[in-house]
């Protein structure tokens, strides 16, 4: 093999290092892989990481230890954060989007990749040092941005179903209340497979919409049936009404004020807790 | 600003190119955001491409006229893919995955970013020359899948529903044959929103498993009431029987041949037409 130079070394480096969010590669991966000495890839990783630096690409960080080597984490700059969010809340406001309910059409945005990823690296960012085991969602909208989320941290997803099915295995069942509008409670119920998840275990909780907050405090009970902890409760979208919800401490990167009814647009912003 | 080196575009360009698959960026969005001639920026660009080529990272494609400019496309090669679903038939082999009812045990693959990455870029790359609009899925288990394979053609995902939910707003609701074991066909429900679909748009069905195949031509059927047009079906195992599928001319990556009930093992393995 030809002897690999700097400059055949970084983009390659740099494709297998972001392609694997938050996953550790050693110095000797790249040391083999190139043929170079861990010197040499100890020098090439701080070129990338400067140059992620300098242009708000993320964090090529090196992991001291016996486990030790190097990830990328996309750890979006403050600036960058208020900028997406900022954005994905004019595109929700734009006319057409009011639904009859008091619902707000986002089915395209949750299933757009590029949000979902976007999405997936704010969320992901807040909860690195909680080292979450897994992410779970509940079926359907909510799981484009819990599987960028679960990507980013390099943790299996979970998906809650409405019902079991049959090509699940045993699976836990619970009741929970839905419908956060007024005099709209119902029971629904929300099944989970045994064996996705075990006892002991950090689950993050991801959700694209929350206004009662009954869906997420279901997937918090059905976390308790089968012993596993829960880190956090992260949604794109929750409303500023009713205050109180049903689940406690749950975090929004966005919320939703309400509507214009003359003007049919949702008036969305940006959550502070975000920016 | 002080003048940016090689050796820090690299790294900058890779991660920009890579984490926006198929999407073309000008030759001017990198001459301005490191300040360097247009002849700099395409030895640049030609070296990424010769390093990807070289470790089977991936495509940087140059892009010839007005809309022109470079993109990157994961076209994983032969041996990759070969790898790949050599791999994924291994696990789905493993001990314990068969379910009463001739069902398999793949929700953890199947929601894994890591495997639906993979499977996204497989089933792409056959479809990058057919210029799909954007790719469908039927809720829950194909999402994670369909996704993927919508973030490498750069295009929409859009989910058919089981119903028609409040928050979808108008949606078209048709009537199919799911339920592919003998004496196991019944009538489901299917819902697409209206404003998801326009006229005239080509379509990848994207989804997990196919077993009769009904629940794929309840896709290709409601994407014929909003005059969409299929390019192709594409799923990631089916099963060999039975062997007349009621949706035509699908594809899989993978074939479940049965199980061996001594072992409780499924055999699984590549599909010819993927290798």
């Amino acid at each position: 093999m030809d002897k690999i130079k700097r400059n055949e070394r970084l983009g390659a480096m740099t494709r297998i290092l972001t392609d694997t969010p938050n996953r550790i590669h050693t110095l000797s991966e790249f040391c083999e892989l190139f043929g170079s000495a861990k010197s040499t890839i100890s020098e090439d990783i701080d070129l990338i990481s400067a140059s992620f630096a300098r242009f708000d690409l993320g964090k090529i960080e090196t992991v001291a230890g016996a486990a030790g080597g190097v990830r990328y984490r996309a750890m979006p700059s403050p600036a960058r954060v208020a900028r997406v969010l900022g954005e994905l809340a004019q595109r929700l406001s734009e006319p057409g989007r009011m639904l009859p309910g008091g619902f707000l059409y986002t089915s395209d945005v949750t299933a757009e990749s590029v949000t979902a990823q976007a999405m997936g690296e704010i969320l992901a960012a807040q909860y690195y040092d909680r080292q979450p085991h897994f992410v779970l969602t509940m079926e359907t909208k909510g799981i484009p941005i819990a599987l960028m989320t679960a990507r980013m941290l390099d943790v299996p997803l979970v998906i809650a179903r409405r019902d079991s099915r049959a090509y699940e295995g045993s699976a836990v069942k619970i009741n929970y209340i839905a419908g956060g509008g007024i005099g709209n409670e119902h029971i629904e119920t929300m099944a989970l497979a045994r064996r996705a998840v075990s006892p002991g275990q950090r689950a993050l909780i991801i959700d694209d919409f929350m206004k009662g907050g009954g869906t997420l405090q279901g997937m918090v009970d059905i976390l308790r049936e089968l012993q596993a902890e829960v880190v956090v409760v992260g949604v794109m979208i929750a409303t500023a009404e009713p205050r109180t919800k049903r689940v406690e401490g749950a975090r929004s990167l966005l919320v939703l004020e309400g509507f214009d009814a003359a003007t049919g647009r949702a008036r969305v912003r940006p959550s502070e807790n975000c920016l």
